[in-house]
């Protein structure tokens, strides 16, 4: 019985405690690898990182509103030392979870963490120039968007877009954890869940957003428009003979050019969904679809 | 080479990047207008503006708890001028994205930003009252609610609602960006996308709510209850006679007085949903309801 | 007119505002019980002690990540002291909403309150246990998956789980309103809402999971799979004779062993879905479903 | 050797090291009073307090600077209600300091560290009119002072009076501890340290003031001016019978009314210097001085 | 008596306390100027200011520690940015203290504000030469010092001079409150208190630092050294006719080239201490001394 | 002119002010060695290192006040953890700065910087028992003091002191710049700047202590008191045949056991006090004084 309630702390039998959740942690996987500690990626480091490329190639939205002609660029060239330094950081503590990284010496770590962020790097002006197609196609696709500005502050689709596009050039370089970690950081923020490894056309929009999922091997071509709720997913994993899943296998949906899915379809499997096609709101497709094809849902009751 | 890699510090190839992107925007839309740098509204600062009326009207939920009868209205007079002070800066930076602001004087913008402030102050009492009926529905529709005190603190759609309120006042001045930025910041917290130019009656309920999307023109009546992943939207787009898209033209439902939508119901186009009516979970409507119809789902099937 | 529109402040007539608040207060719920000013429990804090208690038991994942064998245990024990303490303090002022709380001394209140906190901590090896077998859950059940550390930090679907868990055991207990708070940092983080009530056995996995939500009368087995936009929800609820509804009546599915729930299926009331069964995307459902069916939406139509 | 330089983390022989430092403690004080533990009053909490006393006294110079008549005694009052609580829970904790402390009950400790918290709000309108005639005569004192704002904003001497007016209330009530960790916020940040047991009249002014000591059993009469590294202080203390230190024993000088002391003066001992004396730079008191003394050092020698 | 004292909160009896303060405001000074309110400046925008601009001088030390040749350029030019921008507003605020400033219009308060920053702006080059004058003379001054960056990053002379010949520039431009402001921000941090008037040579070494003072009209040449507790005063003050103190008058010493001042030596009045003089320390000098003279204390006495 | 004073930003000239900074740079010293950037210790980061290392020495008043028996240990374990890894990377950066650095190996630097690491961590026990002797000394010397936690939280000397005493392991080992910004830390907080070089032995006490100053040479026995102002100073320095000043020579007081030395005394040059002895305020000493002296100021004069 604590005797004095508002002085004094009570005891939470802590030793306890400590004893069974360290034998609980040995029963588990530890994040260690041949008796190296790895340094986790950092969530808060890798937001400030997106937000950091973001504001280079957007200063004026993304950055500072007070930048002017003689600022601008300076903006963007502290930016970018900031925050490619930071990354080659984080790419470095994610390189650590490659299979084959045992054999890797320290300086071969740093190297291949310069050449990825560098890789980032160069890329920018064209992930900023497949962004700016995405702008277009938002403000041309939704009749309540009345300005660029509107929806470089207000759309969480493009936010979305952004942070995949970014996350899909670490992706393709094979980094592991980072590219997934930095779409989740847009999930969190958005409901979009955009894997980074699908593939996606320039002038892509997805409208308010809330509850799409776009798997790994997805392919989206050029000119294509989501909505909400909308689901391309897989719809059954192939197994190895261990019954274990087979990772990395295409089993997911490739949707053509100038597909338009309303909110709550759910697109599953390999299925390929035809150019100009239409997909109805709630519909569940599971078979491919030829093009300039309109599918809607069955009719519905009247109770 | 980087020669010592943990040492110093890779170069990156600046001035190349810098000139880039400088190239990119060059080809894109700037943020200006005749030589005006805009100042854009921040949504930080708006974040901040959205719980300071919050806090006004509801002192001891959102404001402060120790607030006692004698200190109650400090706090609410005191934490009203720091916020409409916050605002009417803001509106000022909105009211620069106006079509006509060219003709507008320095000392015009600061009146107009001081009236519109004003207005919004002068609506709270009014916006307050119509709050605490959604209240009271969302206490009478929720089985799962035990008191007043959980809706306000653990209800996203109470959240949703009362940002889309405020903002609402600001959009029926003829405000720009502004209040699609404030229900954006409402989005991204809970999930659920209002457009503040939607007109919604009293006594509206939002359960769960994530997914939930209610476009620009759609019109609510009273005691409307609505879930999860319902989308009221618009079916297509009239186009102008260049191609464009028409604004402001009237595509969103009219729900009318006591109609219940279940969860991932999409309703989408100019139609009516009548009074009394129920959708069911899932359900695509494209036409207009009469008055007490109860929709479902046509019939599932057992593969 | 403000006559130095960029040196001086105008005036909001403030004095008329805070008495129209104040009428408009005086309408409404007071929080406050015979007298008493009642603390709430405070969102940020609760958000503190669920960070808290999730690094105690994933120390290395959601703590620090320099810890060492010789370090771990004090980080361990040093994060449960200092959140174990403030359990103790929103607890205390959560036990303020009991209805018989006018009963209580001060002194029992203090008390109540160590034997809550204690009781949570020492369930944590219990709560971690289950967890790990979710954790194994979503590793098996996702080919994208390369690795736990992916899931511990990618992984929405594991925050949900995790603060329900934790919320799961304060509800059982029969706290009032602390647990709800917790779900809903959990449903404004990652868009799933699982009432803290739900009662969810081990290998639980939901993928993606934006727009989930489960009742607070759910019953779901071991070893189950949900998607994104999973409604487990109440069909309609019984009115006690007043015309109120009655609380905590039994409302929501049971969904048995080894069950899977593909995204956007919606279904609604104290239904069972058999043993193995599987309800493909989109499904409304309002029936039982003996075991090992398999449940999918009426066939599209082609317009 | 660590074989991992930078991967991973050396042990630090934490074991040893927290086993020495317990051992150390053990040899010495225990914040601990029969068995209860004492929660120490904040620091950070206490600087917190003094800023909101000072903002309500001088609202326009340290609370907000957008304050208008209408808004003005809201701030003022919201800043006293949320400082006066903070004020009241560190009064609390330094009361547990009181020697006699063991024979109160909480609700005693509770009672009175609400009438001591109200005796300070009660002396607030007296001693700011004192610090009135602070600032005037540091205004009619200094020629390089401009105006008032200057004073408020610029002069060290001013914040270090205005914490010990504060601070002398609550040490005239007996307060332990509090009192003295104000004046020890004053005296790091402008390096004057006033002991809170000092008696000094109005119309005080401290110009520069680095290095200014005033001592315990001080008294300073009214219109006195003193510079910077000027010393009131003990000359040699009274021991009791056990050799131990006679506390709060009269042993600093009586500085009697419209004395100036300048740059480096130190004046030890109960002295008296009489009403209207000048003590010159550098000067050693340790005997009392008639009224109208001029006192110098001796002459200067050229080597 | 307060019932619940640890629910509720007692009152305070604000009501009259804030009549009591807002009484004793209206018999002091207001911050208002026929009418207008006027917005203070900032002591941590002026921090914040400071730190910007000799982080722009001294970008390695002060800036950021990962500057690249490619990089470092737009560091600076990035900080400048913000920097300015920042000051110019504060410039604005502090020209709202001049007597004259009823005349001044809007536009021309804006148009001066912009012509003050851009002339500290262009001085900044030649601030810069001046402290790299300063930093040698320390290097060379004092056996302790290892290195530059030593002095840069351990040194608070340097830091105070830094301030001061910032706060230097603005002063000779006839800034009102904002040079004080400035120099007192380097006295709380450094106990070193230079007046922004004070005309100080190059390669001038304060060494420690504490309890300095350097008057408003000083005059001090090249070369010159001076310790901790040196005060370089005035010694008595000119009455205008009306008895107030004379303003601006001449009163502090002229320290000729190559001079040296040991700690807490006091030279007060318009005294010269001719070039390459030696004072030493604690002596309490009145009258001027000629070239090359060297003054020390008269003897000590053994008691 | 600006001709939209209120809406954009003015330009400032940027180009030509970088290329003049740049130009001013090229003329002075580079923080690089042989094409290394060097990494420079970070202030902040030592701030918290030494607040870390106190904490752990003394936990209830530098740590948290919620410690109890069960749980202090580990506070102590996961400070040291935390702050020792946070010194470790302070050591190597600060190793950089040693002259013969160029023939380290990245390797050789990082089990070096373990190697300080792991030394100061050993000595903290030691530390902590000498400053456990000061802590009595204070005590015992003020008769203002009530409890030893008063001097833990009121006392700047004991900051000054520990804060010294660490930096002092580190000066032992040979560390350059390290110790000199943890005594300068000190010296910013509370005015009393002692060099880590200096020697001081037990039951040290400062009293008020602003303006202290000891000397890099100076030697202290036990039992020592002083006050505030008090200089342990050079008289000069020996010079070396190039001009330059002779770094490391003894040239600062040597203070034998028992001594106490009062206000703004100044004591320069290679002197002994001999054991016993007092000094007076303000006294300046150049020559030694034998054992048991009792010196003070010439007599002051009346004018």
């Amino acid at each position: 019985m604590p005797s004095y309630p508002d002085h004094g702390q009570p005891d939470w039998n802590l030793s306890a405690l400590i004893q069974a959740l360290r034998t609980s942690r040995e029963h588990t996987h530890k994040v260690r690898h041949r008796g190296r500690l790895r340094e986790l990626p950092s969530r808060a480091v890798l937001k400030d990182i997106l937000q950091g490329l973001a504001a280079a190639m957007f200063p004026t939205h993304y950055g500072e509103t007070d930048l002017t002609d003689e600022s601008i660029d300076h903006f963007v060239g502290n930016t970018l030392n900031r925050t490619l330094n930071l990354l080659r950081g984080q790419v470095r503590r994610g390189l650590l979870f490659l299979s084959d990284e045992d054999a890797w010496t320290s300086e071969a770590l740093d190297a291949r963490a310069v050449e990825i962020t560098r890789h980032v790097a160069d890329s920018l002006p064209e992930v900023r120039a497949v962004l700016v197609s995405d702008l277009r196609a938002a403000f041309q696709g939704d009749p309540a968007a009345h300005s660029i500005s509107e929806i470089l502050l207000c759309y969480p689709g493009f936010v979305a877009i952004t942070y995949y596009r970014l996350a899909n050039v670490l992706y393709k370089l094979g980094m592991p954890l980072l590219p997934r970690l930095m779409t989740e950081i847009a999930h969190s923020a958005t409901g979009i869940d955009i894997h980074p490894g699908a593939t996606i056309g320039h002038s892509f929009f997805i409208d308010h957003g809330t509850g799409v999922v776009i798997g790994e091997t997805t392919i989206i071509g050029n000119r294509v428009r989501i909505y909400q709720n909308v689901t391309l997913g897989a719809k059954r994993f192939t197994e190895n003979d261990d019954g274990s899943l087979r990772k990395g296998e295409p089993r997911h949906p490739i949707v053509e050019d100038d597909v338009v899915i309303y909110a709550g379809a759910t697109v599953l499997g390999r299925v390929t969904i035809g150019r100009g096609s239409t997909i109805g709101g709630n519909v569940w497709v599971t078979q491919s679809v030829p093009s300039e094809s309109s599918i809607s849902q069955a009719k519905m009751c009247r109770d």
